[in-house]
């Protein structure tokens, strides 16, 4: 195809920009449309109760006509998170790799739905083509396998999209990230280059994941009894390593955590783990084999309170105890806002006589991101004519683009992209040419969207200072009070010893109902309840400086 | 005083270890007790709707005529911030500081209460004689100005307390951390020396104090326009920094926030702070300068949300509105916990087209504690006998006990103390020898101690899925129901997008009263009560896998 001087197209961010998670980038050309990745997004800390978040898709369903595919660059939660929910929206074919695939198949059976539209297995080095698009696939290095970035040939030139990335010299399954290919993409031009920005902060280059080996391989050779290392289930190359320790020393491995068994099972399957034979062991046996022969994988890497790791350190994990002669080997590094939750799971493992090796102190965690000089290398490969730094927080969007510009790319052809933007490009120009709905959906059990901010507002009221619910019988007819009002309360004042401050608020309230015959109080039950809501918030901040939500309820008899 | 060997001494700590924050220890000869440290602990995240949370002293309470004195060692919160609530208990004399006291004056002057003991003002190198105690103080570096360690003098031997300490070769007051006392007492001989672990995962030496000016010097001579530095209000020495590069660069200074305000009055009026004559300029003043001719000096570099960088990034500061041209300077590392909440604010504030340097990216924030080789070295000095790691989560202590091993302590010589132990020493040995009462006090507004678990689980489960209150008025006479039950919720669903589910909820709720008649439902309302709560909740998780508490209430008329 080749590029005509007036040809438009356009890149619109639902999701994956100024957040951490949840990736999903629109690329359109007059009537075509494809979706790269369809993530989700772990709450917010104020988003009290939500389980997780996912891209508002409202543009998608108004344009479903126009959609060719859904192109997921591979298999991590904030790439394939939001699919179960999006494909029930929309039927649409999914194009990715083997693996990515085979674990939102996983995904999709857990919640008995299955692909709308027969899903689409890519390889490296493939090229599809759907509508006016050709896509060709990258492969790149990454903390799982099987991800491939995306040159998308149109009409108005070339889209690089790097998904999550790094360069590593010298990766675990030897094949390095394909330099060659955005080399020549570099080389015949680029419109447009989207890459990852998850590291832009961290300077230099990102350790290659074979330098944990080394910090494996002392801690194996150190430990004198039980191993247990919690990584990311999805971290098929760590967990790769993990294996060929256990081997190299003579252990055998159980896999703990429903995650860890089923990721490890599919990964396997696909040919993505080798597993020496006779090597695993199922819960059931543990003790069957002595301290000093075992290695127990496990999840919980991030301080999940369901997690194995979590109830090891609990105590109330059903098959194993921690002891001292216990190693534990943390591989994985929190996730901002983990962090204490991740710390408060060391200090009980200290606590029970374990030895615990984790980032802080060792080596054993690299990140699976490129760091400051490889997202250089990125862009002086690619040479775009446009840059949009993707995938991070605001602050790291920002420190991206800066690195574009050190690297030679002008201010104006930089764009830091808002969610829902519609970026349009042509050979002459960008700009930002509108915008379309977007935005989170929050996502609480099987509602989908129905938690916003009211909901969370609540939430956020019962949380801090409980609520009081106050309880009055009235008779229809004459409108006179029936018996004495009810304050029950809960998350507000302990109960049992606070007997007298309630029964003194029953008795606030009645006064308040006593003075209504006199006319001062309204007489409608709407304001009636202002009333006593208000009152009575005063009397307990006076008394307890707490605010609880207050609850009147008016029983008509 | 000569040691003899029989004699014993016990330190107890009822606070400051295995935890952040709450630092406070007991020392006990025979029938004389001293304290040292009276602070408070920010909540943990479970701890909904607590302000914060002070060590239990049941045992002081119950040695009260025992206690011959509070010693405080610098003013920081979690040294002095239980003073209050304590002193309302105890009627003892405080000694420290004349920085900390102040601070503690004001904290109690805010809270109506005053010292019920004239305090005692030390300085470094003086000697306090208290019972059989005799204490001398000893000047070290931190990042608050006047910080006292202690040598405490006991007839079983000498005790040393290194307070919250760093080895700063280049202060910015001048006075190094006093190495010569230290080591004096460490020739004649310490018995026990407690040592702050905070940084005991940090390798090599923490940086002086005085590198971040050179970072606020390129800082400075780089902005365009305004300066906003965000720093805690008691790192006087930072804002002295400050206000030194703003005089450099010929700016006015403005305070924000009312702790910064009230903590530089303070520190500037009992000489710790030197301010030139005409810099400082106030909020209502601001707009009398030029922006690049001004700096402000605020609170809140924890992302605290109420505090004045917070409203900044949320434009609802009522004189700062953040802009194009801004350099804001977050000169602190988050807390753990907080990490999240620091960089909602950097983005936000990148967003408002501010400059933000932090951490993660600049040298405007060092540490004030000790790493590694300090503490090896504070060991080295005082060669102790026995060694107790002491103000630091379990992980720290663990790391700092180990490297008291590398310097060649014994390990029977080291202590992990757990809250509550006592630990006991004589020239030939130590021991934990009892357990006293001792655990965290929970403050939420006026109450101390009245949230407990039952009154925490219930906020939890507000907090995650909210309330739903079912009322059902009954005739006492005769049983039978009158009218329809009411189902009234908050932060369960939204209610007005869900009335046809709440009308089926009442539906069904009468249905189990109507079944009631036929004798299948127990007729006593509190068995009625648990199955009206059963049905329901089974219920609404079938339905919206949601798992709100549910309150019902039978009113009988």
């Amino acid at each position: 195809m080749s590029r005509k001087a007036d040809e438009k197209v356009s890149i619109i961010p639902l999701g994956g920009v100024g957040e951490i998670g949840k990736n999903m980038f629109v690329v359109r050309y007059r009537d075509d449309i494809i979706v790269i990745d369809c993530g989700l997004m772990f709450p917010e800390e104020e988003m009290l109760g939500v389980d997780f978040v996912i891209p508002d898709i409202s543009y998608l369903k108004e344009h479903q006509d126009k959609i060719r595919g859904i192109f997921i660059t591979h298999g991590h939660e904030d790439h394939i998170g939001a699919l179960p929910f999006v494909l029930r929206e929309l039927s649409v074919p999914v194009y990715g790799p083997r693996l990515a695939l085979a674990l939102v198949e996983a995904r999709l059976k857990e919640r008995n739905q299955s692909f709308p539209v027969a899903p689409v297995y890519v390889t490296a080095g493939q090229k599809v083509r759907v509508g006016p698009f050709e896509i060709e696939f990258i492969h790149v290095n990454h903390s799982i396998s099987d991800v491939l970035a995306m040159a998308i040939t149109t009409p108005a030139g070339v889209i690089i999209h790097t998904a999550d990335f790094k360069f590593d010299q010298t990766p675990i399954d030897g094949v390095v990230t394909d330099y060659h290919t955005f080399a020549e993409y570099g080389s015949r031009g680029v419109l447009v280059l989207m890459s990852d920005s998850t590291n832009a902060e961290r300077p230099g280059y990102t350790l290659s994941e074979r330098q944990v080996w080394q910090a494996f391989d002392d801690a194996f050779r150190a430990a004198p009894g039980r191993i247990i290392v919690a990584t990311f289930s999805s971290n098929i190359h760590r967990i790769q390593q993990v294996i060929d320790a256990a081997h190299n020393y003579g252990r055998k491995l159980c896999m703990l955590g429903r995650s860890m068994v089923n990721v490890a099972k599919t990964a396997s399957e696909l040919g993505y783990l080798s597993i020496p034979d006779g090597i695993l062991v199922s819960e059931d046996e543990l003790n069957k084999h002595n301290d000093d022969r075992m290695v127990l994988l496990s999840t919980g890497s991030q301080g999940e309170p369901m997690a194995a790791l979590s109830r090891m350190a609990m105590g109330s994990h059903r098959s194993v105890s921690i002891k001292r002669g216990d190693t534990v080997i943390i591989s994985a590094s929190p996730i901002p806002g983990n962090e204490r939750s991740v710390g408060a799971i060391i200090n009980r493992l200290f606590k029970l006589g374990a030895e615990v090796i984790y980032e802080a102190v060792s080596g054993v965690h690299v990140s699976g991101h490129a760091s400051q000089e490889e997202l250089k290398l990125m862009i002086n490969l690619t040479r775009p004519r446009y840059f949009i730094p993707i995938h991070g927080e605001y602050r790291h969007l920002v420190k991206h683009a800066r690195l574009a510009r050190e690297v030679g790319i002008p201010e104006e052809r930089i764009f830091i992209p808002e969610i829902g933007s519609v970026l349009e490009f042509d050979s002459e120009s960008g700009r930002v040419a509108g915008q379309v709905s977007s935005g989170t959906v929050m996502v609480d059990g099987l509602g989908v969207g129905d938690v916003g901010n009211i909901v969370l507002r609540d939430r956020r009221q019962l949380s801090q200072d409980g609520i009081v619910v106050v309880i009055v019988a009235v008779d229809k007819e004459t409108g006179v009070m029936l018996g004495t009002p009810e304050v029950i309360t809960r998350g507000f004042v302990y109960v049992r010893e606070s007997e007298e401050f309630i029964e003194a608020a029953r008795e606030f309230v009645k006064r308040i109902l006593t003075q209504r015959r006199s006319g001062r109080i309204p007489t409608d039950w709407q304001s009636l309840r202002g009333v006593i809501r208000d009152s009575l918030a005063s009397y307990f901040y006076e008394r307890t400086q707490r605010q609880p939500m207050i609850l009147p309820v008016i029983v008509e008899v």
